[in-house]
């Protein structure tokens, strides 16, 4: 039976300039030699473990099969639990992942959509650990080496004591409510080119036709329903099917995000644009 | 025979920030896990297709042998062609590559630089993607999957329909002229250190003997000719050849860019500094 | 018996925001392709040696036996001269490590935490060196082939003609000093998360008890002695045994750099509170 894996996943809020990263994955590569990183993303804000939950859950179904090494730790050095959660696994088809981590609410939604927790362990066996200098740096000295010994095959039941799956602390997704023919969410993410996610699926809102008024706080704009880019014209707000299938409001090789404004967490309410 | 390939070179206005680039090297990992990916780079400004042609150009002769995946792609989701576009492999001697992205002049350049096309395919077929839930995410939905799969030995005509390789949107590559003495060109691209490259060689200077004006809109500074950045004195501007063999405006640690200031597009006219 | 190498530990100040990482990557791979790089970081500040000399010096212990290629080189293209320092090997048990850079005293500081050198050469033999149309990127050029013939089995003494393991230019890295029971030393780094390393370690004051007197410039302030950012109240000011021994000023999920403030090379002096 095969044991181990041979590809980490890994997403943090230690950003490039520092050598967290590099050093994190020396240590994974000095104890498993023949593993892979794949760097999800590093850039997290700081201690934001919301967008950290969101940007694991978005990316979650489409990592191979391996470890996944999530890592926004404000709780550093505290009694948090640090976690290692199986996933997958059943039947002789499925393939299984394990999700390593700090117990903050960054890794339940992921656990979630790869079909639930089906084994957890707290990391308390010190054994596969590093001997620390000081507690700030669990990255390299708790996760980085029992994430490596994961992937040489040491068994999860033996990386410390066996926790309740149910007991992981519950990430925060924010749900959309229909209101008086309206639909109230908000901005779950706002990427690179200025498109804004939100929380609302495109059949919330087919019954309001096309446009569509988004209205942020006191300011209204009409977006119109297009299902490309390239439908808006110049300046023109466009709510569009994202990549992940959820409406975003764009505009045309310009940052929606700028233009409105809009950031991530902003209140959103989507209205029938009337007549 | 040997079909597939190792490695891919890998280049995006993706950035960093995002999950974009961890996904897709996700993705190309699921399929053809032998793969090794290279980060050409992802910083390229959003939907900069000149930029991100220059940096294809400079770097394509340095690229391992192998598949480069190129996505800068302001028009996805519209009828923009999505390419595979084998260059090389002739006789037994060279090796061969295909590049793969956007036919919106991205390619052209470095296409050009290697050689020309042999072979070109538009990505038509189906099969060869992921499903999508929306249209705006073709790295990874279309390219990955294709490169993946180019990688793991697909032949090059079952990705889709065969098209003329001379029929690619071609890039935009500014050229120097000579007008009166003086040569007339535009900054390329200015680096991290400052230094602004040129669309100008060294030999179409030589006449001018050093220092040589360099003149920037109304703007004009004397620039030495040198062969290093330690000949220059403290705050004296200097033209270089760089290691691309073209002439940059450039200081001794300091940025050349922000001196002058110079940025890329800008025109820059050389001129004798007479007597 | 075993030579080569199969892992290269990479330091840079070329950011990745332009192609020179990947080149030198592509450079590597193309000649030794079974070799990983590990990106240490490539954002140290354009020219910054003494940074880039600490961030090796902290990474090096848990960096893989191989090679480590550091490049941070203002003086390139002038005869300073560009090396390949071996450390470790001795016996049968201990690994062997090369470090390769420029000879500016980044080098010297991780060479000494290593053991010192065993051996040096100069890279003179060009033999291993690419064509270069200019010489300002000597990572391309000289470094990445020069390690990438090292990890393929080519020996140390093949690069060029051996150095004086002791004429390395030496690091700059400053030592703190008591004063009237005083501590004086300075900020080492500041981390993304704006905790701030000094150069001094918890011994040092341990004979202050806590609190203990901060004072930079002409500002003071009171911080505790902490083993944890969560034993902080919010906005008190820290003193934490970090990650590598050090002492580190620091807030709980804030930034101590941004708040005090502090950057990196301020004089820092540590005084008992007093009653």
């Amino acid at each position: 039976m095969a044991t181990g894996f041979d590809t980490v996943s890994f997403l943090s809020d230690y950003g490039l300039a520092d050598e967290f990263v590099g050093v994190v994955k020396a240590v994974i590569r000095a104890i498993a030699p023949d593993t892979s990183v794949i760097d999800v993303t590093h850039d997290v804000a700081p201690h934001d473990i919301r967008a950290a939950s969101l940007v694991l859950a978005r990316s979650i179904q489409y990592l191979p099969p391996g470890v996944v090494l999530a890592v926004v730790d404000p709780g550093v050095g505290t009694d948090r639990r640090a976690l290692a959660v199986e996933v997958g696994g059943a039947g002789d088809q499925e393939e299984r992942s394990v999700l390593v981590g700090p117990d903050n609410g960054l890794l339940a939604p992921a656990v979630a959509l790869a079909g639930g927790a089906r084994r957890a362990v707290s990391l308390t066996n010190s054994q596969w650990h590093l001997a620390a200098p000081g507690p700030t740096f669990a990255g390299r000295d708790v996760f980085a080496p029992v994430v490596a010994h994961l992937c040489a095959g040491v068994e999860l039941d033996e990386l410390g004591e066996p926790v309740d799956p149910f007991s992981l602390v519950p990430g925060i997704v924010p749900l959309s409510r229909e209101e008086e023919g309206a639909v109230e969410g908000e901005v779950l993410w706002v990427d690179r080119f200025g498109n804004a996610q939100l929380n609302v699926g495109p059949d919330e809102i087919d019954f309001m036709g096309s446009p569509v008024v988004v209205r942020i706080g006191d300011r209204a704009r009409h977006a119109a329903r297009v299902s490309s880019f390239a439908e808006l014209a110049p300046g023109q707000v466009g709510l569009l099917v994202d990549s992940y299938g959820l409406l975003a409001v764009t505009l045309d090789r310009r940052s929606a995000a700028e233009e409105l404004p809009l950031a991530a967490g902003d209140l959103v309410r989507l209205e029938p644009a009337g007549d």
